[in-house]
């Protein structure tokens, strides 16, 4: 179904677009012809930060304030720290209503013992999203592909799936093509979003790894 | 430094062994040459269930009540069910005391909308076996491994890595050494023991993806 899905048609906004992950995306994105809007809470920064990405890509990369580009976007991925995840999504209900929301923020701490999971009293980032957009349809996706290799250009095939989390299948469908434009990515489904946390969390796990290992490690899924 | 261990010359108990996910593993330990001791509450279960896997493998696999395989293992795998876990420990702390204990229980449920986290004060099944065990050297793996695939004599390549969670780093050692004993498996060190609950929740997903792909998923980490 997902490649019946005509993702490079969208236009997406990626809030939090200035940040290493939303760069990331952004490029990627914009590297599969995509036409990418970055939001951003300063609109000047965003439009700084899409130029410079613009400039690498076949797509089309604009920036705007994060009202603008989630009201101008088909399709929004949600990719701002944890602390600002509630406060942005509660002031974006009205333009975020009706559309597909990817939620790919990981609640995730680092003390003198390196990184671990934070506790979400909504079970999770994307089930939080749930909670403050009710009228949005909400995926979870993108939670543990390194920033540092989206925005490598010397790599060419990230080698790893993206997991795929919601509800709403058709909403599923669309972000797993969406994933799949990424180099060397497939889009897996990977449940209902009440079993997000733990794709958010492993994110920490991955993080040990690659201190452990000198990498910047993913995940494949085997057997499918 | 894994591959400095020289893990089949340990005896390991495998609690819960009479379980789809014990007897898996005590298959393949026994493929791999390993001296497998089987754990049941009911010590004429464990030995009839011993015998059958003791045919089919080099090593040799022998079944006993879980005092007397708990007392008698080098190093002890945990694979009873979740509800089981903390009554079954609490009442082998002096036999565990001092040993390598590898949690690979996964707290999940089921309900009509398939299966779930199941939430647990102590963080995840491991932190409990820490909480229970403060003499024992506790460390989680074998998770994620399908216990259906661990069975099928057909199938000689996992293909896929146990990630192997604890804050003690030798004993991780010796458990990826134990992993990498498994067909077509990589143990890989996958952070501290407070980043194991994800790890064994992700279980849900994979089951979720199981249904929606009719497959025996696993996961590789991709990059190390």
């Amino acid at each position: 179904v997902a490649d019946q899905v005509d993702a490079r048609a969208l236009t997406v906004t990626v809030l939090g677009g200035t940040g290493d992950q939303g760069q990331g995306l952004a490029y990627r994105l914009g590297c599969a012809g995509v036409h990418v809007l970055i939001g951003s809470r300063d609109p000047e920064r965003a439009k700084r930060s899409a130029a410079a990405i613009d400039a690498k890509v076949d797509g089309l990369v604009e920036g705007a304030g994060n009202d603008e580009a989630a009201a101008r976007g088909d399709l929004v991925i949600v990719a701002v720290p944890w602390e600002a995840h509630e406060p942005t999504l509660r002031d974006l209900t009205e333009q975020l209503a009706g559309k597909i929301v990817v939620d790919c923020v990981n609640p995730i701490g680092f003390d003198h013992r390196g990184p671990f999971r934070i506790e979400v009293a909504a079970g999770s980032a994307a089930e939080q999203a749930a909670t403050l957009l009710p009228r949005s349809r909400i995926v979870g996706a993108f939670h543990n592909v390194s920033s540092s290799l989206l925005m490598d250009e010397q790599v060419d095939d990230l080698d790893q799936d993206v997991l795929v989390l919601g509800d709403d299948r058709p909403a599923t469908d669309v972000v797993r093509a969406l994933a799949d434009l990424l180099p060397g990515v497939r889009g897996v489904f990977g449940g209902r979003l009440r079993n997000a946390g733990q794709v958010e969390a492993i994110t920490a796990n991955l993080i040990a790894i690659n201190r452990r290992y000198k990498a910047r490690s993913g995940i494949r899924i085997t057997g499918i």
